[in-house]
């Protein structure tokens, strides 16, 4: 072993960990990447998937392939549960572990129920590929179980939808989901009103999109509005099951909620034996190696990052990117032999939302768009980023088909039977 | 209840349950088409799924979707569990009960195990959506847990797949799993070599493709085995689990064998309470009219048709849409007073397989077709007859994208999570 060289171990195959395994292409090092999942996520596309408009594939490549031609990665599949930081070894879950000299750690983060993980069975979220096809399958079987039923009352409650946080996501799926409604019903269902379907978007802050500035807030809102979308401000859910979800001194019946509202980092903090903030992210030094291990880094969802001005790092794509660029960059400078720090800059470029078909907000800070010139921005925006080109045109063409013909491609219920007219949950399970 | 239109109930929206719908259009009847899954699929090209090179929503579309601009239909998920003939009444899962005049049953078949149900856990067969992604995961599953294994007997297992059975599903995918392995490993692997990779393809009959001319069995064996695909002939399997497969005085060692041996009808004899054959199709007169049941037909897979020259109708989509456009004009000559009976005549339009990337076998009785040719004429042929015009365009782009970079879009990994070295078969239940 005397002659080997500087091992690199990154833990996560999202934005971050890609983009510091690519940083590290012409770096004399041997990278291992270990994910327990296959592909990399383009995960501000996945509402698109829960909404039929996307198939998962358009959205998620297997880490192999997207690497395939830089030769000193190794991609591994496993699950990684915890670090050895003393013997600078990760431990995987089959008992074996995998040394390191420079350990990434990106492994993201998950949505969470504040306290309350009870909710989750009847409240699913957003993060993953198999969340986004359960999601589409709920959201479908909801309407095929509404045209079978006759009782007034079940049958608003399985075409009433609820989405709970008016973030990005929740807002998307707003917009998505009562154009997928609408759009779905109209000369397809015999006993359904595109009058009936309800969505409502329940949000704990004074405004949707909290992020934004107000005047973009503004104008999301009365669009929401506009589409038919009921927006419910100032409210925390109180109490959520199969039946519904209470908020404030109201409550709504509903066989389909959706949670959009809160995220908690993966346990890297037990990991590693430190401390984490409220939402498990760990405070890192400048440069993102973790106080007091400077082997160790953390980028993306799981890092607490402070900015110059004060803000901290939102837990963004373009963000987790730059935090994994920089890590390669201090690791070869220490390869080098320069030890001198180098601080983690951020370069904030713009927060984006659509509202529907043909709508969206855009926030640079310095420019604020709105409308539709900002929904053909945010496309051409996202088409830029996807990974791959054969996705790119895939995509461009199944948004051509949607925006021309009214028609999403993806209405696929798998893993689903006929939903019966008693417990709908059950149907879930399958 | 008096004036009410002639209703006419079609279970199964497959091949021969659409078709009937659709000819169905211009008659004066309420239609009712009822079936557990919300999408009708393309079955020929399910194997491309399995294989990766097509996302499913590619071939199967919600069966609401395709009968869209017809009025007289209505459509409803839903399980049915038997017939009421005497009251002339369809019964549900949920205990509901629809009535009929006519009842068309298009209920296809599933893959069987020859008495041998313990089988399919470990040997899964290929008939819907959910059967091809499983065997998707498993496939690069295998290839993940490879990648990872050194004890030399677990890997060699790990990188055998066995397909029982050499009719064109047995052929198609012992073709494309090659290629899929092959194209695969091709720079994304660091540990497994192509030529660890085995392909076996075990037939109990003495040829491949039994029901193509001879001539064209012997290219097809001549070609797979080019690709570097071990054919096994003249043996029936005898025993199967979870670490292989024996076969006459033979044993291999694999952890992936899938099923395409053989298929049984659905229980509609069950549901009539009368008598099916081996396979459990039932006899029907020459109008697929259920002997003593005037009003009940039976289509597709279910049933089993005698020609005039004594050779069984094959279980193919051709077969399954002329029968359904048959029943379709029997049922319109009733309602017209003419009760004359109008026998089924079959036209055999051909068998086609493709065997890998370029290559294919098409018989059309007066006529027959081998290698690149046939491959494009069997492409064209598949385009053609998609339901969808979107399809057409995005399939032929997927193909052709395969053809030219080699690379397989579809290769995610959903519902299974990193393999433990330990049993694979765990990890599948995800």
């Amino acid at each position: 072993m005397a002659d080997r060289k500087h091992r690199v171990i990154i833990v996560g195959g999202g934005f971050g960990g890609l983009a510091a395994a690519k940083a590290l292409k012409r770096a004399d090092v041997d990278i291992v990447l270990i994910d327990r999942r296959n592909h990399h996520l383009f995960q501000p596309l996945l509402y698109q998937v829960a909404t039929a408009a996307l198939n998962p594939s358009e959205i998620a490549w297997p880490i192999r392939h997207l690497l395939r031609r830089q030769d000193n990665v190794r991609v591994l599949m496993a699950t990684v549960t915890g670090v050895d930081a003393a013997s600078r070894q990760v431990l995987l879950e089959d008992g074996s572990r995998e040394p390191y000299d420079s350990l990434i750690l990106a492994t993201g983060a998950q949505h969470a129920y504040f306290g309350h993980d009870e909710w989750e069975p009847f409240a699913p979220g957003l993060k993953t590929v198999e969340d986004a096809t359960a999601i589409r399958r709920k959201l479908l079987l909801a309407l095929e179980a509404a045209e079978r039923e006759s009782a007034p009352a079940r049958r608003r409650a399985l075409l009433t939808f609820a989405i709970i946080g008016a973030g990005p996501t929740g807002v998307e799926m707003a917009g998505a989901i009562i154009e997928l409604g609408r759009a779905s019903i109209k000369g397809q269902f015999n006993t359904i009103d595109p009058h009936d379907l309800r969505v409502v978007l329940i949000e704990g802050g004074e405004r949707v999109l909290p992020n934004f500035a107000p005047e973009l807030s503004d104008y999301t809102l009365a669009s929401l509005r506009r589409m038919g979308v009921e927006v419910e401000l100032g409210h925390m859910v109180s109490a959520l099951d199969a039946d519904g979800v209470s908020f404030g001194d109201k409550r709504i019946e509903t066989k389909t909620i959706i949670w959009a509202a809160g995220v908690a980092a993966s346990p890297v903090a037990e990991w590693l034996g430190i401390e984490s903030d409220r939402a498990g992210r760990i405070k890192v030094a400048p440069d993102l190696s973790v106080p007091f291990m400077p082997d160790i880094f953390v980028i993306g969802d799981v890092a607490s990052i402070t900015r110059e001005d004060g803000k901290p790092v939102p837990g963004v794509a373009p963000a987790a990117k730059q935090a994994g660029k920089h890590v390669a960059r201090v690791i070869m400078r220490r390869l080098a032999g320069d030890a001198t720090p180098l601080p983690f800059r951020y370069q904030h470029a713009g927060d984006l939302a659509t509202i529907g078909k043909s709508s969206a907000v855009i926030d640079f800070g310095w420019l604020k768009l709105k409308g539709w010139f900002a929904w053909w921005v945010w496309g051409l925006a996202h088409i830029y980023f996807l990974v791959e080109t054969r996705t790119r045109i895939v995509i461009t063409l199944s948004w051509l088909w949607i925006y021309l013909s009214g028609q999403r491609s993806a209405r696929l219920i798998t893993h689903g039977m006929a939903p019966e007219r008693k417990p709908l949950e059950e149907v879930d399970e399958n």
